[in-house]
């Protein structure tokens, strides 16, 4: 397939699960070239030394950041992939930088890492245990849940991409919440994901042999994504927000699941929420509202871009459920910023994007 | 070990899953030997021809349940393995010609199906979709789940083991509605069950192919446990009860983690809620209250018949989240069924369950 | 995507494993429309009753194969995913009507059963249990290990595909067997496959419960693939083969993995077997070769069309040891369909299997 | 139950999962107590805090070697639970003290690690990568493969453990190669382990997320278990042996499966094959020779100290192929370490053993 007219992408820390679900999906997208990895430890390897199944790609060596040829390279958009806390330093030299050393005046910056995602950077801070250091570029990031975004995306120089879970929670809620359809006040989110979510880092919890076979929870009331989904969600809601949020382990690979506990607005029933994310999703390619008595399940989103959402009755009157699927790496993190960068250069959201589940 | 002072067991049903595991306990158990395995459609033969892994032990054949000879059989206790809907008969058979055709007076029966757990048999057949062939039988019935059930057990001749979730969910859940201390209209439970609870039956679902890579819920707000639930926790609460509750299925074999979410009575705070579940399962052989920052996981109860109880805070003021985990074919099922004989029997409640889980 | 310049496809059986990922693949297939599916126990439905991930693609409803109005359809290529003996006489009915009732005069059909596999009709009979009922098309058939029969590909009406455990075992072996390289009478296919394989039946064997946790060998010495690798085999050694061959399924759902191991030909070393592969598959695109003391993973190829080959030395002078990897639904069934098809019909061959592994 | 008579235990290196399978094991011998727990890199946590499934039990915490007070522990065994090329100075210490400081005069050292499993010195250094630490030493231990070792057992003062691959195939193949069954010079072992065998080391390719969706052979040709395993079959067939040997890592926690090719000696039959192992384990309470027809499969052992072995004749005639299958953790570690230590001290070699597999 001929790529002309396309554009020139650098993916930074391209050695991890991020990295790698990256270049699966760029590289056969129509119009991006990726010219640039980077993966500090690794440098000098070829890509396909960390992960055999890229053997048969041209696809530059790792490198090191600093080792990189920006004038040769001339890059149009740069993925950060790297490890929280490491991101603002890099992205900030790099804007910094901005039309000189060979780097383009106009390059756009779509972090992967949750760096930029939180607006108030004494909360950064708390979460994260370290001050901000790039405060000045905050304000300018953009929250990139894609479908809530694209207006802002089109303008913006750095995007930071939603964590996993937020992904998965907030694409139902946000349009509820927007509609004022549910109670802000009491919103319980238990999701279960995939171990993939942990990163490819050496921690004894994520071997094999601890994980394969059990469930369990962890991070109850102290997940970093809380604080995260609940700014997303004060903005929908219109009102400070406080969420339960419990994260699951469970043994697979890919996936997300979210069970979401709502107690519906004076008035309103099951069939509003319904018809509230029909008519908000209808258009959307990625998005999909079950049909009534379907229920999502992370192994029919595994390896493509789509959100699954289904509404519930419950066994309380006044309430529902809401349930949605997503696949961590693709929708929840790789995936995503894709599609953001498909509509930050004007591309057709699904470039790149257009493949099915893999299933079974 | 020699077994002497020992009671003589049948199994009905024993080609099932539950079967499976009585099996596997009981043989080691110090005062019970099994003497009858039925099994209608595996009727002669060897229980080794339907579980390889039992080759070694010498075990009677499956024979047909009208094909047993309780005379020679002289059995004491009846465990009933078999399918929901067709136990009610074949016990309250049993229990009509108890001190006639070898069937001993004062012979117990411990069933593992559904069909004595709902003490309403309005309520059974609305749940399980025919009436109950035994209801002059229920109000005999105890419901065994074993730790709140002791006195009863001694004298019961009709044991109906909790079903899988029921367990996992109100044995924590008893003791603080039972002290008031949470509130009992908000409670939300949610669940992972491992793909053993849907037995052995030839089910699309249950294909290694269709659960292995994913997760899902299902039987949202419709699943037969929340009645069974439901009936229990309000004996414990002294009022009805309607719960929130969601199932879900994971890619393990064995474990049920349930995450309840709560909302604490007035003025009571999570340290009271500890102080009361460690309070009550003190003496306790089998339930662990795990210390403050340990969170259940379902791998450390795999083929053990433990519980383990957690607490957390919530983000939420206010609230607090009990989180459980049991291997729902032993607690959740057959270890259960053999503690309740334990019981029954005046045995050692340890007697054949002093086992520790298998992990990695 | 526009689509001219395409043919449009007929997948009979749609409802099985191979048909699910004919219709995942064919679907961005720029030149191929999928406009009649089959599956005749589940006619009237959509494909995505049967499999809810596929809803959001534009595809006919699931139909009976006599109701199809093939005046309409106007069908190019027919996909046969239907289980092994009902196929026979589908195509033949088929092959019959070519010219009639709206069926193309040159109708392609791409069989995935073993039903056009074995070219001698008694050995047919022997494995499969029953007559050849189409024996007079058997020797028309093309047996589509396309790296090996893209010239007959093109000019064949009926190919058919190979089967999983052969595609995956012989891809290497035939270069080496053509070369007299290895000593044909002493080859031992020692090979593990993922659950779908068996397909989407319901046996107890295919349950979750029964296969999460461990691995074991079947089939051996009666496995049909046997005397079709053999049959293959043959022809590139010019002389009878009979070949130890021993499958086993392990826990995860797609993949085959063959250790093959192979007496050196008097003279002939591990150098000698590595250069021939290499240069037999240097042109091919979904064929690697992998370095020096690289081993194949099926991991590596999973939701690819990719064969992985890797050779090593043995501890026992003068013999050596080739693994393939590959994933069965893809090079083994559907991918090599659809890799037969571009042949076929002169289409890049790439054309709908340009996709990466899906790792991790 | 009472612990009278009992012997006092010493687990050092408790800490990994061969420690913890000893600990599951040992904790419910009616005969040994464990009274010591070493792990340096842990000294000072309880076992729970390494384990939290064992929070139940009444065990000493973990200490440093060191610290250990001999005197206080009185200890009759040690089982040596540490890496590779660190238990040699560990066990020559011990011996050297034995009368002293508190050890007893005639301590029993039972070793888990490869550190005392091969006779040749020089063999050990160049497969392990160092001198060996107390060649003195290395004479008078004796190889615990407790059916083949019950004489020598009973005089040992250290005994090495097999590895968990030389368990697993050489069990069955030893009574062949004794009685002149098979070819001794053309052995192929194919085996599939399950990946506790890696340990609980921080490895990438221990992940589950690179673990979980595929298989891959490791070690081909260069595995340590090949020596091991090449040492034992010579003794049982008086020459020299060199045995291909492939193991492979599939996605579940425990198990090994070994498939064996073997080349029948002149004359001989698969009913000459399966009379020898009939005969030879008929009374043995561990080993199992399955029924003509059946097959071992790993989940069949899964827990226990069974091993199961299968014969099936071969498509090429003059061949067999004999097939294993244990839990390498217990037949393959842990348990035939206990099983030894019976043997040892005199005790019933059911004791503490005496368990089902947990299936499913």
């Amino acid at each position: 397939m001929s790529k002309q007219e396309t554009i020139r992408a650098a993916i930074l820390g391209a050695s991890g699960y991020t990295g790698a679900e990256l270049v699966r999906l760029l590289c056969k997208h129509p119009q991006a070239d990726i010219v640039v990895l980077t993966g500090d430890r690794r440098a000098g390897d070829s890509l396909s030394d960390v992960y055999p199944h890229f053997a048969g790609l041209d696809l530059p060596d790792l490198e090191a950041i600093d080792d990189v040829d920006w004038h040769a390279a001339n890059v149009d958009v740069v993925f950060c992939g790297m490890p929280h806390g490491t991101t603002q330093q890099v992205i900030k030299d790099l804007m910094d930088r901005r039309g000189q050393d060979g780097i383009k005046p106009d390059l756009k910056i779509i972090d992967l890492s949750a760096d930029f995602r939180i607006d108030d950077v004494t909360l950064y801070a708390d979460l994260y245990g370290h001050e901000h250091y790039a405060p000045d570029l905050q304000p300018g990031a953009v929250y990139g849940l894609t479908e809530f975004a694209r207006d802002v995306l089109a303008e913006a120089d750095i995007v930071a991409c939603p964590g996993c879970y937020p992904t998965g929670s907030t694409t139902g809620l946000i349009p509820l919440l927007q509609a004022g359809l549910v109670d802000k006040d009491d919103i319980i989110i238990d999701a279960i994901s995939g171990v993939t979510g942990a990163g490819r880092s050496l921690k004894e919890g994520n071997l094999f042999t601890e994980v394969s076979t059990g469930v369990h929870a962890y991070g109850i009331a102290t997940h970093r994504h809380a604080p995260e989904i609940e700014q997303q969600l004060a903005k929908a809601s219109g009102g400070d927000m406080l969420v339960t949020f419990t994260p699951h382990l469970a043994p697979m690979n890919r996936g997300i699941l979210s069970t979401i506990y709502l107690k519906l607005a004076e008035g309103k029933t099951l069939e509003d929420l319904r018809s509230c994310l029909e008519s908000r999703f209808a258009d959307e390619p990625f998005v999909r509202v079950l049909p009534d008595g379907q229920v999502p399940a992370t192994r029919h989103v595994l390896g493509s871009n789509h959100v699954l959402l289904g509404l519930s009755t419950d066994r309380r009157p006044g309430r529902a459920i809401l349930v949605s699927a997503i696949d961590n790496l693709t929708k929840g993190s790789s995936g995503q910023a894709i599609q953001n960068m498909n509509v930050m250069f004007g591309f057709d959201e699904l470039a790149g994007l257009d493949v099915e589940a893999v299933f079974p």
